[in-house]
C-alpha cells in the first residue's frame, strides 16, 4: 500500500449546513459534489462531507457512542481513505492493513457509487475506507484530483 | 484562511503499537517524531499519532464518549489541523471559523511544543486544530514539508 491518505469523510447530521460552514471558510467543492455527498479539494488531500448515518452504514458499523463493531469507543462519525487506482491494489491493501494487525470491517466489493471498496480499521479502531473510484482522477503521487 | 487540511492527528492508545502498524502499512516516520508523536507523511497531508488522552487534553475537552465540551457525540479521538504562518493567521483563521458557525473550543496561545495554537469545532463537532507551528515547513502551496 503506497503511504498515502487520500481523503477524509466528516460524517454531518446536515450536509447543506456543513457545506455552508465549509464554504464559508473558504473550501470550494468540486464538481463530484451532489445532494448526498460534498468533496473539497483541500491541498493534497479531499475533504468529504457526507450523512453521518450513511457513512456508519457504509462501514457497517452501528452509529453508537459505545461498542460498534471494531471500533472500541464507537463509530468517531469519521473515516480516513485510501484511493487505490485499480480493484487489485485495493484487495491488496485490505490484506495488507490485516496482516499488520487491522481489522477488516467491510470486505471489500462492488459499491452503490460504481466504485470498489472495504474497510478496515486500525488498532486503535479508526476505520479506513480503502477503494478504487474509476471517477476520480488520481496524479503521478497518487493524489485525487477533482475536476472543478 | 487557506482552504487546506495540513495534518490529522489520531488518538491511539499505545503509540508504539500503532507506530509499528502504520510502518508495517509503509508510512515513514519523519525526524520530527519522538516518544510522545509519531508524524508520517501521507501525500499531501500529514498523518500523526498522538495519545488519545493527551490529544483530548491539548484540545481541553473530555476524553468521554457523549457529552463532551463542544462535541454532540463525545470526542471522537481525532483532531484535524490547519497550519497557518504564523501566529496572526492563526487567531485570523478562529475568528472566521467562529464567525462561520465553528464553536471555539480553546483560544489560540503558546503550546507547550514551542508553538502557538487552538482549537475550534465545526457545526458537527469535528475538532479543528488551528496551530502555527514554527518547527515546521510550509511549502508554496502550504502543505508542511516534514524533514526525513
Amino acid at each position: 500500500m503506497q503511504p498515502r491518505l487520500s481523503l477524509i469523510t466528516l460524517g454531518v447530521a446536515d450536509l447543506a449546513r456543513a457545506r455552508a460552514f465549509y464554504e464559508a471558510l473558504g473550501f470550494k467543492a468540486g464538481r463530484a459534489s451532489n445532494d448526498n455527498v460534498t468533496f473539497f479539494p483541500a491541498g493534497g488531500v479531499v475533504l468529504a462531507l457526507f450523512g453521518r448515518g450513511a457513512l456508519a452504514e457504509d462501514a457497517t458499523v452501528a452509529d453508537t457512542p459505545t461498542g460498534s463493531a471494531g471500533t472500541a469507543r464507537g463509530f468517531a462519525g469519521i473515516a480516513l481513505a485510501h484511493n487505490a487506482r485499480s480493484e487489485a491494489d485495493v484487495d491488496a491493501a485490505l490484506a495488507e492493513a490485516v496482516a499488520a494487525g487491522g481489522k477488516l470491517i467491510k470486505p471489500a466489493g462492488k459499491t452503490f457509487w460504481g466504485g470498489y471498496a472495504g474497510y478496515f480499521a486500525d488498532p486503535d479502531g479508526h476505520l479506513w475506507e480503502v477503494a478504487h473510484n474509476p471517477y476520480f482522477t488520481l496524479d503521478d503521487g497518487g493524489r485525487v484530483v477533482l475536476d472543478m
